[in-house]
């Protein structure tokens, strides 16, 4: 997906994002990496396996150098979070506990309120194989669990992050969900538009593309509304009509 | 995240990810995981550069074997799409095409209405390091891409895929708010469309349109963006062929 580019620490750390015990270095470092795609800078590691610095965790980080850099380690859970006023906590599957229970979406929509009120919020991840303790999970407000296939719902770790983050940064931007991108050309005018449907209309019936005289309207609609469905810029109805005229034109000097 | 489990294919599919030229066998095994996480079956490789089958994808699928045992591998992306109806392809940055540009919640709300209306749909994702060639992305309906941090935005190619993933599984949740209506005729497949612009461009060719060499690729590509971005049936891939035959045809009666 494009080649790496040095990313700096976000302005706003955003949430802190609380791994408990992770095991593969690796998945450190793509927990990073996804955590600075999604604009998030403050990495929490509780008792990582492999001990910190971890050479595999900067490999895999792919640039995400200053998330690395600026991780902090701790020994608990509970000191990891000490300075948090609101936590969320993952886990895969429900818990004999009486408490809420949040899609990443709706953990998102929280986390900004949250954060808008000025309180600093976490969430936290257990590790690759056994998850969270049950005390770990009493430390947080409600838990956040992922709607995703019952037969296979066993989550990458640096995967699950992800898709937290992810929701985070969807829930406070407004980026358009579509947009054209016109780097070349105005949008034709309808004026433009119609000028070329009604020349190219004028050379099939000049050509005898409408034989049938009942369906000559409703092939000439469907045509005019395959061209319109494509929205042409100015400068791709000026290339049409040159398509055109090549067309014709050849033979206009066959003819000749 | 917990124990992997037992993880069968989904008895739909659902949207083909199409994996042009993978290299590292981990993200294919991660990619399988996580389409699998997110309910989907259908793995297409192109040209994956360390051949296939790889020990190392299937260490990183974790489980997800039966999407690895299903993938199918081709040469071209031409090749691995040419069955499907509905193309979206996926961008790191902007191109300079005339294109619809999707976000992935965006991307996944059309996925869902050209799925229920029974056409066959997938996505299109580069390499590592490289991303889609021009003409590749130029197979595609419209592109995808991930609205991230502007300074680090470059996603891991398993992390891609579970977006896109992702937010394919959360729309089938709800339903959805528009649906497209597909009346009478079925989308062309990519074979039909892509049939009809080479036929074009030949008789382009022969009528001398690309006056410059240098601007023949250029110029092709735009033609060929315009007419994706109609999305033509394949009843109206007919119709342009009659429309050319008409313009042309007469040319060649004007001759003889």
């Amino acid at each position: 997906m494009g080649r790496p580019n040095k990313g700096q620490l976000p302005d706003a750390p955003g949430p802190a994002i609380i791994l408990a015990r992770p095991q593969l270095g690796e998945n450190i470092g793509m927990v990073a990496r996804a955590m600075l795609n999604c604009g998030l800078g403050d990495l929490r590691l509780v008792a990582p396996r492999d001990g910190w610095p971890n050479p595999k965790a900067e490999r895999a980080a792919s640039g995400a150098d200053s998330v690395l850099a600026a991780a902090r380690v701790f020994d608990t859970v509970a000191e990891a979070a000490a300075d948090l006023e609101r936590l969320l906590a993952t886990t895969a599957r429900d818990r004999d506990l009486v408490q809420r229970v949040l899609s990443p979406r709706r953990a998102a929509a929280d986390l900004r309120s949250w954060a808008e009120a000025g309180q600093s919020c976490g969430v936290l991840f257990g590790a690759e194989r056994n998850g969270l303790k049950n005390d770990e999970l009493m430390l947080a407000d409600a838990l956040l669990t992922f709607p995703l296939n019952p037969a296979f719902s066993s989550l990458n770790l640096s995967q699950a992050v992800l898709l937290v983050a992810y929701e985070w940064s969807q829930a406070g931007i407004e980026t358009p969900d579509e947009r054209l991108v016109v780097n070349i050309s105005k949008p034709a005018t309808k004026t433009e538009l119609d000028e070329f449907l009604a020349r190219l209309e004028g050379e099939l019936d000049a050509a005898g593309f409408f034989r049938v005289p009942e369906k000559r309207a409703t092939m000439a609609r469907n045509i005019r509304a395959l061209f319109a469905r494509a929205a042409p810029t100015a400068q791709e109805v000026s290339t049409l009509h040159g398509v055109v005229s090549e067309l014709i034109g050849k033979r206009k000097r066959g003819k000749a």
